[in-house]
Order: structure tokens, then C-alpha cells, then sequence
């Protein structure tokens, strides 16, 4: 057939929040599908771990000892990137050699105090008392007037980087706005001054109205792949009210945000069968600019690197490092794949 | 102390070919260097292996022959990302869902017929042969007119996605220019047309005099890690002289890339005495736009992921995809440990 075709024929896509595009290669999905869907041996962590640094009671890295906590937990890092008493300075050789100092605040949140959990595993309230406590850290890191920007965000699996299986996320609190929230700040501002309302409800207003990229729905949170999707299965929430903060949230909408957390995170886990590595995290509005940033909605981000099966992933390489971030299966296709999964654990249908 | 410091404190830096910023945690590498620097039980592969879609005389995916080839050769690659026969269109709806069409040619380089070797363990005059292949590849792509950017690139390694030993690299030519070459057309034009050369020249001019950021030099190039590097040993071959496209050296400057190549993948094959994995590639002017590009200088970037041994890697992830690059050692440490490495291969002192 000569008539072009999402579905089936190379494109590109626009990704709307950053002004910045993905080279989608259908075709290439159009093989056999060779990956296997299969079930890995599940290794089950157990509750308490007597070396594990985040456990209740356990001593950490800096000597410091945890409460025997119960609920989630937040602390400051003990190897932070980003410090408070870094001296102020900027380097500039000629517009060749820049660099800025930069001071910050890194913590982390242990969602629960049982080493062998998960977000997808744990309840509805037990979720909901961490997005408490990111709402109050949020609140907390915001009343340091030097910070600009506060990162929510979680490195799930050691393919991702996660040195320490204890369900645990982080935040990093930095005195600049990191270059992805610069992106997104003005794509959303160009949109809101134009429009009068924000970039991402008329973008969710088009994909409730189309469907084929929706994950999962409830009251007040949709879970999709977003058009522009880079990663296979990378996933967004995005609320459908518009605020600027996850402190903005209401008794209902938190707990809302902790209902499709775990809506999105069992597809993620149902899919593969096995614990499904992956980024996330919030993007929110910038803080203490002086501005209040109407133009700014909140929204959730999810990059799971693994493309066909638990243990074979799509590497972002060579033509994606040095060009354009490129990807084989199509978004919609995702969507789909992950939409008909079942909403019930695999874990738990197995018992 | 409390002067600013970019040895100790944390800061960002501007890369000045994106325009965009990494994040810098000196302060993270003074914990003791807790990487072992170990040599890995060497897997010597054999010269020929008879199921290598790559090796001469072996069948291909498609069911074709390879030559009894001796040298370098090129072929178009049996699963493109990228096909010439797309048909052209796009689609935008409300500028919330946008996309274009994408023609395109894929073409594989086998870099040696021996399934042994890489780019450090070859001879300069066969490393030669690759630079003569590619500068050859490149005016046959550039001959077809909706090509508007050649991407020469290498996936080294199976952390790199790298699916095949058998040393060899990719062209990935496209009817648009890739997000990366936009940046760094937008940057150097800036340069250009301000200061009347071209910004590499200048940088380079900085480096050379600084000298605490050059890894190798020679009459023709410099290796050296960029003031900006994001990866931990991330480096840039720069062409003294300001040329647009590997088509424009002279004889005595392709030795001379051939020559630096070998010394670069040397030390880095010799950091942890291990094949070393990168993803590299070239970067150089668009074509068939209507501009030759006065502004554009040539450069090599090289992506490696490993940081403190042969097993443990850098992992760009939460942060890094939700905010902002960040690296720990600073690229004057990496620079230096480069520098100081032996000249010759790790393997061939062994013998
Ligand atoms: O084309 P290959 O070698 O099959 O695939 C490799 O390189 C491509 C281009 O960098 C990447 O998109 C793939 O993820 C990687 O596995
Ligand atoms: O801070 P951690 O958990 O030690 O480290 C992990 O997350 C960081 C922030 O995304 C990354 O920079 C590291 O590469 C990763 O290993």
C-alpha cells in the first residue's frame, strides 16, 4: 500500500512537552515476534534483611542507625550529588569553558519498612502514605529558598542502576532547573499563552477521545503511552485536573494518584512476569522564581528499558546517542499490550 | 576552603556543541576509589566462526552470500530502521499529535574479515582501509538527493546492544536532520557567524594550550575528553584542520584519523584490560540542504559506559532521565588516567 501509515511505514514523532522528536521504525516490529514471554525464576526477597542499609533498625552507610520504622521513611542521602555548602562560583574561558556551582539537597524515601516488597505489591493506603510523605518532603525542600527545582524520583531494579533492593526512591532538590524541566517549562508556556489552558488537558482531552494509547483510567489519573513514547513501554500519568505540584492534590486525588500507581505498575509487572525495572518520576512546576507557573500540570513519567521479554532490552545506543532516540514497536501497539493485561497481580493469581 | 572549585564542588557545566548542561559531583569520587581496576579472564575468539552472519563466505539473514572478502566491505543492512521506499506523509492534529514520515538507507561495515579483531587490535593501514570505506559510503549516500544527514556510527561491545562480535559498524542515512546535528548546527553557526571560525577551531585552540583534557595527539588530531563529557571516560577526536566531512581529508589526514583511532580504543582497551564497549561515531555538516556549512568542523564522539571496572558501568538513569546528565569523576581525572596508560595493547604486552 503507498499511503502513509502510522502503524507501518518509518516516522517521526513530536514529543509536545519537549519540543524534541523520535524516529519510530514499525516495520521492524513486523518480524516474527522472537522475544519470548517468559516466566523467570522469581527469587522472593525476604522481609527483613539483616545487611540491608535500608532496613528498620540496620545501620546505614554514614554510621547513623534507622528507627524501627514502620511506615514510608525520608533521610538525606549519604552520598548526595548535589550539597548545601557548595561555595558559589562560575567559570567562563572565552564562551568556550562554562561552568556554574551549584548547591542542592538529595534524600531518600524508603516506601516501606518489609525488604520484599514493591510499589505494585503493596495496597492502596500503604501507596498512599508515600505520596504523603513526597507531598511533605515536596513542601519541605520547597521552603529552602536556593532551590529551584525538586526531582521525585525512583531507579527500580538493578538494571536501572539500584544498587539496594529495599523499596526505596529518591529526590534531589538542585539550585538550577534541570534541562529537561527547562524544555518542558517552555513548551508548556508557549501552549498555556496561546491557549488559555494547559498543554497537557487538551492533550489528554484527544487521547480519552481516541483511547489507543490508554493504559489505565480512574477518577482523577489517566496512565498512557504517550504518542511520542521513546522507551517500548515508557508510560505517563498525567492527572486531569491541572495543578502545578503534587501538594496540590486533594484527600481524594492522593489517593487517586496511589490507585493508578499500582493500576500501571501490576500491567508493568503482568507483562513480563517478573518485577519490572524502570525510572520514574514527577515533573512538577519550578519553585521560588517568582513566578507561579499556570501554564505548568503535573505529571508522572515511566522509562522501563526492557523491550521483549524479562531479560532482553532495547538499548539506547550508537544512532540514538549520537542522533535521535529510535524505537521498534509502535506506541499504540504498547498501549494495547499493556491495556489487556490483567489489573490482579501474577503474583498474587498464583497463590 | 571556600573558593569554588571545579576539582571538589559540585556545579554544572555548558556543552557548548548542544547548548545543553551536565551535572558534576566531584566531591562523589573522593570516597575511596572502591572499583577494582581487574584484568576479566580474556575470551580469545577464534578468526572465523562458522554461524557469524558476518564472516566471509557465511550466509546473511536474508539468505544471501557474503564475499570471500579481505578487507573492509558494506552492505545494506538486513533489518533497516530506515527504508527508501516509505511513502511520504505526516500527520498533526492540533499540534498535540504530530509526525512526518521518514526515507532513509542502512548500511552494515564489516571492519575486518577476521571475527578476532577490533578497531585496537588492527594495524593503522587496515584501520586505514575503514577510513577510505567510510569516506566512500559517505559520497554514495550523499549522492542520493533526500538524504539529508550521513550517520557513521560503531556499537562496540554486547552492553552497547552490540548482538554480533564480529567487528563492525553502521550508516544510518536519513531524510531528515537527526535532533543531535540540529543542536550542534544551531551552536556552531552561532560561533561561526559571530567570530568568523569556527568553534571547535577555538576550543581546540584552548585545549591544546591547557593541556589537562588531551588524552593523544598527533599532526592531524586530537583525543581528548570534552571540557562537558556526560559519560565517565567520554571522549572526542577533533580534526586539527576545519573541515565539513570525512570526504575532505587528504591522504596524510586519513592516516592520521587511522592513526589517533588506534591510539584512543588503545588506551581505552588498557584502562580496565578489557575490550573496552563504546558506541561512537562521527559528526559532520548536513547535506543536500542548499548550505555547505561553513560553520561545521569535524569531530568523533566516543560514549563508553563502564566507570571503575570492567564490570561496573554508569548507569544514566532517574536523574539523568527525568532531569539532568549528571557524572561523578571529573573529565580532568578521566583525562589524565587516560593519558598516563601505556601506548600499546594490553594483549600484546602480554605476549
Ligand atoms: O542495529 P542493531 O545493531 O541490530 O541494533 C543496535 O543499534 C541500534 C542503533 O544504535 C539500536 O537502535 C539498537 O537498540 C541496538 O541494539
Ligand atoms: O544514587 P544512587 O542510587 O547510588 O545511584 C543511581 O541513581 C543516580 C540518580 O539517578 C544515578 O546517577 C546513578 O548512576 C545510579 O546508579
Amino acid at each position: 500500500e503507498n499511503t502513509f501509515d502510522l502503524t507501518s511505514h518509518p516516522h517521526t514523532r513530536l514529543n509536545i512537552l519537549t519540543g524534541e522528536w523520535v524516529l519510530v521504525s514499525p516495520h521492524r516490529s513486523k518480524r516474527p515476534w522472537q522475544g519470548k514471554v517468559e516466566a523467570p525464576a522469581q527469587v522472593q526477597r525476604p522481609s527483613y534483611v539483616e545487611d540491608c542499609y535500608l532496613c528498620p533498625t540496620n545501620t546505614r552507610a554514614d554510621g547513623s542507625k534507622n528507627e524501627a520504622y514502620t511506615g514510608p521513611i525520608a533521610f538525606t542521602n549519604d552520598f548526595s550529588a548535589l550539597l548545601s555548602n557548595t561555595p558559589s562560583g562560575d567559570v567562563d574561558e572565552d564562551g568556550l569553558l562554562v561552568a556554574q556551582s551549584q548547591r542542592g539537597l538529595c534524600r531518600v524515601i524508603c516506601f516501606s519498612p518489609r525488604h520484599d516488597l514493591t510499589l505494585p505489591e503493596m495496597e492502596v493506603p500503604a501507596i498512599r502514605q508515600v505520596v504523603d510523605l513526597w507531598a511533605k518532603e515536596y513542601e519541605a525542600l520547597k521552603a529552602v529558598d536556593y532551590i529551584k527545582y525538586i526531582q521525585i524520583f525512583e531507579n527500580k531494579g538493578d538494571i536501572m542502576g539500584c544498587s539496594n533492593p529495599h523499596p526505596h526512591g529518591q529526590i534531589w532538590a538542585s539550585e538550577n532547573v534541570p534541562m529537561e524541566l527547562e524544555k518542558e517549562t517552555r513548551q508548556q508556556k508557549l501552549y498555556f499563552d496561546k491557549h488559555g489552558k494547559s498543554l497537557l488537558s487538551a492533550y489528554l482531552d484527544k487521547e480519552v477521545k481516541e483511547q489507543v494509547r490508554i493504559i489505565a483510567e480512574n477518577a482523577h489519573f489517566v496512565a498512557l503511552v504517550p504518542f511520542w513514547a521513546v522507551w517500548p513501554y515508557e508510560a505517563m500519568i498525567i492527572s486531569r485536573r491541572h495543578v502545578q505540584s503534587v501538594t496540590q492534590f486533594n484527600e481524594e486525588e492522593k489517593t487517586g494518584l496511589a490507585d493508578i500507581l499500582k493500576q500501571l505498575t501490576i500491567r508493568y509487572d503482568n507483562l513480563f512476569e517478573t518485577s519490572f525495572p524502570y525510572s520514574a518520576g514527577m515533573h512538577q512546576a519550578p519553585v521560588n522564581d517568582g513566578s507561579e507557573h499556570p501554564e505548568w500540570h503535573w505529571h508522572m513519567h515511566f522509562y522501563p528499558p526492557l523491550l521483549r521479554s524479562a531479560t532482553v532490552k532495547k538499548f539506547m545506543v550508537g544512532y540514538e546517542m549520537l542522533a535521535n532516540p529510535q524505537r521498534d514497536i509502535t506506541p499504540e501497539f504498547a498501549a494495547e499490550r499493556l491495556r489487556t493485561l490483567s489489573a490482579v497481580h501474577y503474583k498474587s493469581r498464583q497463590l
